[in-house]
């Protein structure tokens, strides 16, 4: 099959190989659809949220309330990612992970809230194993409803204050790269308050020593929202589905559903290469090749919403173009 | 007027900064819209096409006919740039800028053929000055009929088999880099054909010594269609409009125009770097920043089309998006 989607691709009224990367997303979602004719069909960004117990100790520029406070802006259309998802054709679901307070029953929040935060990780785990795999099994199945709702992409974006620090934590430890090389600016932390934040992290690490397998690096340094989000990706690739990987925490919760599934990368596309410092560095780990470079640290699924056209234009060369013979033009 | 815009992107509810590079464009369009609310109007990709007397020379991938069949192609709607238009809902204009060969009056082509190809540089210059004079007039002609029809964003796309020769020798010339530096293998010109091309390049340049100077360079060099797109493009600075360059031909004719008019800069968008050897190395000249880096070397505007809705997002987010008063989000 790969041979024919090639064959389609070359026939094309363009100089061979002239449209790029485009020319291997098409291949790559045609493969994973398995057809000569690939459709996106409610494409979907999914925001998971969740607030950190680590965040008592002062890792981020912005206070923890401000991760409910998005929730509600998510809810009410004014943040980035909902003008994103609207201008480009995107459906958005957000889910409540983990996050400090209660939400009324409001239209579009999906309830999947394991607990008020995680623990606390310079001090205990940060979620018990009960709530990991709480948090796995609703992963599970937020991604299984969408499915059968017809959706066949999803963008995984996040939202936690806090989260950049889980998620360094987690990729200094199933990579085995030091924790100075994994953490960065987040919301905007410099200056001494970085120095503090890289302190902090290297006293959790003190704490709990290396994990190095995916369930217990999650369960001890991570967030409800990761959790649930490698789940999610794990789901979405056996449903086959394409996924759409947004920035630094997206890509971590990635590399945790890759250690335990390495054909994960068949599916997942790579949006961007975000400003946070440890993204190029675990993206060259993976070695996946993001699609965009405009310094974009936002987070929210912001860069799979914005990278979406693209991928859609692929399948739109790919189904719409004339071939040589059909435009009669020389080749 | 930029302190109060700068303002207005601040107050979103977002890290400082956090949209990098769409910031940037929000920042720069909202300064030559005046505005506070810019939006695009009409937006449309034009797409300059043109026989080069030098394609004689054997120095492109496809024979000379190429042209004249992708413009049917254009007209019929079935090349890459009609699927990317329309998908992204972008206008699209194809004008004939001096193809070889005649055209019915078909509805969608602009007629502005100035000969039926150009001469062949190796022997003499490209056109004379009577007809450098005419494309000029053309080009601006072409923008002006645009701007008054309620466009504010023009895509500069061209097609014309043998014209990266053209635009390497301009480049070359204006630049003072050597051809060595400024050509690349087109449309896949490769191996010996590629060194044959080279060689052709250099004797061009021997036949008539170095120009350095816009006008010079763009009638001996060549292309009526690059004649016509510098015109354009300075006629759509004039006119206070978006521009957005595509590849290597788009940006050798904006280095023709920039150097008449430097200004010009705050007016355009660079879509992106090409596969194109010489174009890196161009931008650089042009400190200009590409938005995309996706390995496109097709032309025809293709990447205009494609980097719209990266454009388009930026004054999403700037006109959408709640701020943190109107949002009660903590700053």
């Amino acid at each position: 099959m790969e041979a024919e989607i090639q064959e389609k691709i070359n026939q094309k009224t363009k100089p061979l190989g002239s449209l790029g990367r485009l020319e291997a997303i098409a291949l790559q979602v045609a493969k994973v659809q398995k057809s000569l004719s690939p459709q996106f069909s409610k494409p979907t960004i999914v925001v998971f949220t969740g607030d950190h117990g680590l965040a008592k100790e002062a890792v981020s520029a912005y206070p923890q309330e401000v991760t409910y406070q998005m929730v509600l802006n998510f809810l009410h259309g004014g943040a980035a990612i909902n003008v994103f998802c609207k201008a480009n054709g995107l459906d958005l679901t957000v889910v409540d992970c983990g996050v400090i307070g209660e939400f009324s029953e409001t239209a579009g929040l999906l309830h999947a809230k394991i607990a008020h935060g995680t623990n606390n990780s310079l001090h205990e785990p940060a979620m018990t194993s009960e709530q990991y795999q709480r948090a796995w099994q609703s992963g599970e199945k937020i991604v299984k409803d969408l499915f059968r709702s017809g959706c066949n992409l999803v963008g995984f974006g996040e939202m936690g204050i806090g989260n950049t620090s889980a998620a360094s934590l987690i990729m200094s430890d199933l990579c085995g790269i030091p924790i100075e090389e994994c953490y960065g600016s987040g919301t905007g932390v410099v200056g001494d308050a970085l120095q503090h934040k890289l302190k902090i992290l290297q006293q959790v690490q003190e704490k709990h020593g290396r994990q190095g397998e995916s369930s217990k690096s999650l369960q001890i340094f991570g967030g409800f929202e990761i959790v649930q989000m490698s789940a999610a990706m794990l789901t979405a690739y056996e449903c086959g589905m394409t996924l759409l990987i947004d920035g630094f925490i997206s890509t971590v919760a990635y590399l945790a559903a890759y250690e335990m599934q390495e054909r994960l990368a068949d599916n997942a596309i790579f949006s961007h290469v975000s400003g946070e410092s440890g993204h190029r560095k675990l993206l060259n780990y993976l070695q996946a090749e993001p699609l965009l470079d405009l310094q974009l640290r936002l987070g929210e699924g912001s860069a799979c919403a914005v990278a979406y056209p693209i991928v859609r234009n692929s399948l739109d060369f790919f189904n719409g173009m004339a071939s040589f013979a059909s435009a009669g033009v020389s080749q």
